[in-house]
């Protein structure tokens, strides 16, 4: 059942261990499929080293399992939620990835302050609202897809294909599974290229290098009577 | 003798480094067998690439070397320190990973900012207070466990699974020595994301990139008439 | 046609990513031969996995493909615009790599603070001004290039391999497709090192570690009674 | 000649790649024999990767390339200074690490924040003075060797086993080359927990996570009805 999307899905969570996303079990992929509406989804706290393709779980729009040995992703009802309500997402990822999820924890959107920002995100990238206590307590998972969906009303999800949600990290989206890992990677970049923008935006300059001794180095590599190397 | 616990343990060293928490000698991990009361540990200051899981160290309660040709860990008296006072722990972990250590040589606890936090640390990451000369100058590695003791007065060992030891750096501990490991691993990256979700929130916003350039680069790609890449 | 070349900007293309300077598709490297008045390049939004030394595209100067099945790169014009003005340039590389990056976006120069930049940078690394709205909605790949050729008036190409173009990212030069890669990586490090050094520069620093517990730590080392270690 | 010390000092210089201290060509190290007083040093420029053990240089007290068909490094005569000076110093290491450098740049010794720190150095790191312009006009290489010397009166260089060349970089020494190297790698770390820890220590705390979610994640994983996870 899925035998391709499973695979797929498997890859795109190996995608993320090796892109460096993702630490011990802290982040899951899922895939779906239109036709028969069903999702595949890596299963919930299994070590990525042990986990084959065979493992996948699939699951409806429901969250009941169709198919699989092992209990779903715990994030299974946030994944279905975007399936439910984003027109044309057919692969989700969710991570813990350090930069974005400095963001998320800082209750900040991500500001476009560049080309590579551009490239992939039309506009900020946007944060959650911290869940209520009630929606904690209660379908926790689900209320974290819907406090997502919330937010995006007005926004097209296939043109800012990820969100912050408040406190706790990134999940992305994409037109199949590699296509939300990719997204996945360009956040944690976008992230950090902006903390160091503020940064360096605010910084205030040190004392150059002495004029002479710049020079200096310059010229004994460059310079016509250069001695670095051995030309 | 504890032929498997051996290895356990050696594992775990092994992944200190490959995970990226260690580098050199700097760095220990210790299993704990409850019906012998025996400890195995990383011998002291040995090169991570020569050892094999036969040159682990086995110690009493008390310290003396039960097994082993060579000298153990020079923390063996702090891990024992937790062995003997923490319910249920039979694995425990000392590194100078940056992230944590910086926090350690702050002598900050670490708040916590989000669900990656939560997920591990029941409540802040609890910083120890400096040893009095005294304690340093007499029985330095058994007094180090005893401020750890000390902090975690009325705190739950499993749930709070690790300690900064101010002005020094990180002790985590668990169920047994991998999990141990997993700890050291996560509280490294809690100690990243609470820097940077500080470094973030605190932040001054710099101008944005300006919109014609942002809405070129976005169409470019994904617009109607998108001229990036091959389709 | 052009055979070494091709394999020399193909490698050099994939030495981008192994330096770790691109994620994803974010990057591009040329090469120029002055005799042929042509041009190889990376094709467009290509997966770096499953090029060939043989998907490189030839162009001449005039941006027309002369060879290859592919889309050349997106920043097609931009090279074209460096080869055609900046005299002996015959490669030329650009990035998204985070660093320096991060200037390019907070729109500012990199001052020289020490050897390493003086090393490769004959003065600071320039930034460019920002397009007007009129240049990125015609011809933006152009006009990216001529912007650069503009700030250059007054410097010479060789001497300072490399820019910043404001709001978007980095392009570097050289002799040839892996001098113009070797200015790429030199330009990240110095990006970083600029960064850290005002950090470093301007920061208040923090108490220091009580003497006698760094005292004790030494000499357990490498004192008369040392006990770390195995001699 | 001397066949042992090529064969560790093309080591050191290997290692000093392999543990990320250097990139590209930016980076040496050498021994020495102080029965026959001669230096091993690595070649000016040359790409690690094609340097073999048989590419090192030997050279006397006096520069004098006594066995090698390369150019030895553009520092040789900085090392040597070393060795004419440095009682028990067997080999020397220089890099161009980000986080030392940083600190060099900014001309501001390395405060002892932690036991990290003073396992390896005994007291703070120290930084030089700036060179003159007389002294970097003639026989730089030499005279940087002679402020790191006049900054190490009063100072035993095998306990502060490195110095910060202000606005360069740092040098570090030891009992032999892979002693030297070993404190490169921990002079990096050390100076980037530093920077770490000024942070940290100057940081604003930000809002902490709402206790609810924090309550529901660590519940949700370690809690009597846990859901996370296979069990």
């Amino acid at each position: 059942m899925l035998e391709e999307l499973k695979k797929d899905v498997f890859r795109a969570n190996q995608r993320l261990v090796t892109s460096g996303l993702v630490v011990l079990t802290w982040g899951n992929a899922s895939g779906f499929d239109p036709e028969s509406k069903l999702m595949v989804i890596k299963p919930s706290g299994v070590d990525y080293d042990r986990m084959t393709a065979d493992d996948m779980v699939v699951v409806d729009l429901d969250g009941k399992v169709v198919e699989g040995g092992l209990r779903p992703s715990s994030d299974t009802a946030t994944h279905l939620e975007f399936y439910r309500n984003f027109e044309g997402i057919k692969g989700a990822v969710h991570t813990h990835s350090v930069e974005a999820t400095a963001w998320a924890q800082a209750c900040r959107e991500i500001p476009c302050y560049g080309t590579t920002h551009a490239d992939t995100f039309h506009g900020p990238v946007p944060v959650t609202r911290i869940l209520t206590e009630d929606e904690v307590n209660s379908a926790y998972e689900l209320n974290t897809g819907r406090v997502v969906v919330e937010r995006f009303r007005g926004l097209e999800p296939l043109a800012v294909p990820g969100v912050l949600v408040a406190g706790h990290a990134p999940f992305t989206w994409g037109r199949n599974p590699q296509d939300a890992v990719d997204h996945a990677i360009a956040l944690e970049a976008i992230a950090k290229m902006a903390r160091l923008t503020e940064l360096v935006h605010a910084a205030t300059p040190a004392p150059g290098l002495v004029q002479y001794v710049g020079e200096k180095h310059y010229q004994r590599k460059h310079g016509k009577n250069a001695y670095y190397g051995q030309k």
